[in-house]
């Protein structure tokens, strides 16, 4: 853990809003930001004092390691604002857990938690009017961290920029998606940073995602490198299956994101009275349960699209296409989570954290 | 392949020169760069006019996809100047074609060839007088490109930054380093991006080696993810193993990458009579040679330090030392190359080309 000097940050405001251009019925997911967001830079074997300032272009040198070698993690969390304008939180202390968990695994320093929990909260005071209320509406917020020391040489940075950016959000997917199971490429080495929110994980899916979007499939189904026998994420959530009424998902491990969406489904289906069995779940028994009709519901989970139900997928070049049903997990789960993150029900659970 | 619209390069001249400030006797690997800088970006769909300009930093997005999903891939390579003053390229053909290998991996736009190869040629003629001689004086070569496109949406960027630096270099590793075999920690998955020379790829590699580092060796031999048993690359380098007379090297693959250094050696062995073979060295084998006095060498091959003694390795907290030798390979074969890519010796290969 880093010290800090700093326990103010100074806030310089935008002299006009961007808000009155922003069109919040018709937004897509990640290209529009607020006014401000957070900075905070590392040098010298410490954190400097952090600022909230207008969101602009900033200078990096053509040697930044972050351009040559990579140092880059980043977290998703959302904050929802409830009827009486209070703006809530969903689990940021694992988000922030998270982080420095990556941060460990890329060789970059942990940021504080004052530096994130507070930089987190005053950005989104300044910036509340463009958090949303109701239909479905929230605030994508967007801590991330570079290494911005310069030069080509392959060690670790000595300096980074830790900021905080603010996207207001609609859903993520529209609609259903199928899927494709991956036979080939992979998404994660035993030993390697599968389980960090490391940049370079996610770059390294667009290729064998364009393929597969070229065979009409939205996002591929990873599956372990070594034997493609096992089923890990979807694209870039953790992955559900129903098979009769149990609920499965792969234990997390060093290829597995920890998800907080998965985690907090988990906790909450089993509060449903859902049997849920975390085990490494096979593509051959999927395939089986496919043919069998015990295969009830394959669903994505994460920050960014809460839930996202697969209708169908391929493997080996056969394509399983779900049957729609009544009352599914994903429908039940996805309403529930919502309108907790939301306060429209009650936080039996605690998760939700007050900005 | 992109079209480009463009066929000159623009030429901005800097007012002065840092070259004065150089000390070239005691250069650090990667910490100093010339005058000029080469750019040219991708944007609607194709390459916009190149320029030459003075090295300075530039203005990035906060959300720009490189920092949060990795997009970026790069080159090494290096110059040398004769004794008429003439600069020469060694084997570029080999890095354009690799940097457009990662880009195609990492779902970026390929450079076109005239883009590459003129910025490389005109940059190095600008700053002609940074290029040293003799002394294992080298100008290092760093093209790379940058997924500069704005958003937060987890998809390939629609705009990029393709650039090249020129840092002049003495040698890259003084003395010989130690060594430590992965047992845990990995490098490439199958179906993964281990042969790119994509940037996340090296940040990946920082938390295993500092953990190397303090336990006394400077570089981890890595092997491949699923058993451990196979020796894949060493650090940032390839790796070789003579054992008696015989130089082994695994093959490439997904996950190692196509070295130029090691396929040059490769070549360059041969033409000696030295016995090469190229197959997966298992890292049980490593260890009875090292018992039974069959292993003479260890060393690795990579652009930044042609080649690489390594003095002893680890392997289950055991600890193998080499026996010094006399007309070791390392030291036949990086004599010939270097004076090869000095133009000090003839190039019966073909691979060096004049600037």
């Amino acid at each position: 853990m880093s010290t800090t000097q700093t326990n103010k940050i100074e806030i310089i405001k935008a002299s006009t809003s961007k808000i009155k251009d922003v069109d919040f019925d018709n937004l897509h997911f990640g290209d529009v930001f607020t006014d401000h967001l957070f900075e905070c830079d590392f040098k010298n074997g410490e954190w400097q004092k952090p600022i909230i300032k207008p969101y602009a272009p900033f200078l990096m040198d053509p040697s930044s390691k972050v351009f040559h070698y990579g140092q880059a993690i980043f977290e998703g969390m959302k904050a929802y604002k409830d009827d009486n304008n209070d703006i809530w939180l969903f689990r940021p202390d694992e988000n922030f857990k998270r982080f420095n968990n990556s941060a460990t695994r890329m060789a970059m320093p942990e940021v504080p938690e004052e530096i994130f929990m507070e930089g987190l909260k005053q950005l989104l005071q300044l910036d509340e009017a463009w958090v949303q209320k109701g239909n479905g509406s929230s605030m994508y917020i967007r801590p991330f961290m570079i290494a911005t020391g310069a030069g080509v040489m392959a060690n670790p940075s000595d300096e980074y920029k830790f900021m905080i950016l603010l996207s207001p959000a609609k859903a993520y997917y529209s609609g259903e998606v199928k899927v494709l199971i991956a036979e080939h490429f992979s998404r994660a080495a035993n030993g390697g940073i599968g389980a960090a929110k490391a940049a370079g994980n996610y770059a390294a899916q667009f290729y064998p995602t364009n393929l597969a979007n070229k065979e009409g499939f939205q996002q591929v189904i990873w599956t372990d490198d070594a034997t493609h026998t096992k089923l890990e994420e979807a694209g870039t959530m953790n992955v559900f299956f129903r098979i009769n009424n149990t609920l499965l998902t792969a234990p997390t491990s060093e290829r597995i994101l920890d998800g907080i969406t998965r985690k907090s489904l988990i906790e909450m289906a089993k509060s449903e009275g859902i049997n849920v069995d975390v085990r490494p779940v096979l593509v051959s028994e999927l395939v089986e349960a496919a043919k069998n009709g015990s295969l009830k519901e394959i669903f994505g989970a994460g920050t960014a699209a809460v839930v996202s139900v697969i209708k169908g997928f391929s493997y080996q070049d056969v394509y399983y296409e779900m049957t729609p049903i009544e009352n599914s997990y994903a429908s039940q789960l996805k309403e529930k989570l919502t309108n907790l993150q939301n306060k429209i029900s009650e936080d039996a659970f605690g998760w939700t954290v007050k900005v």
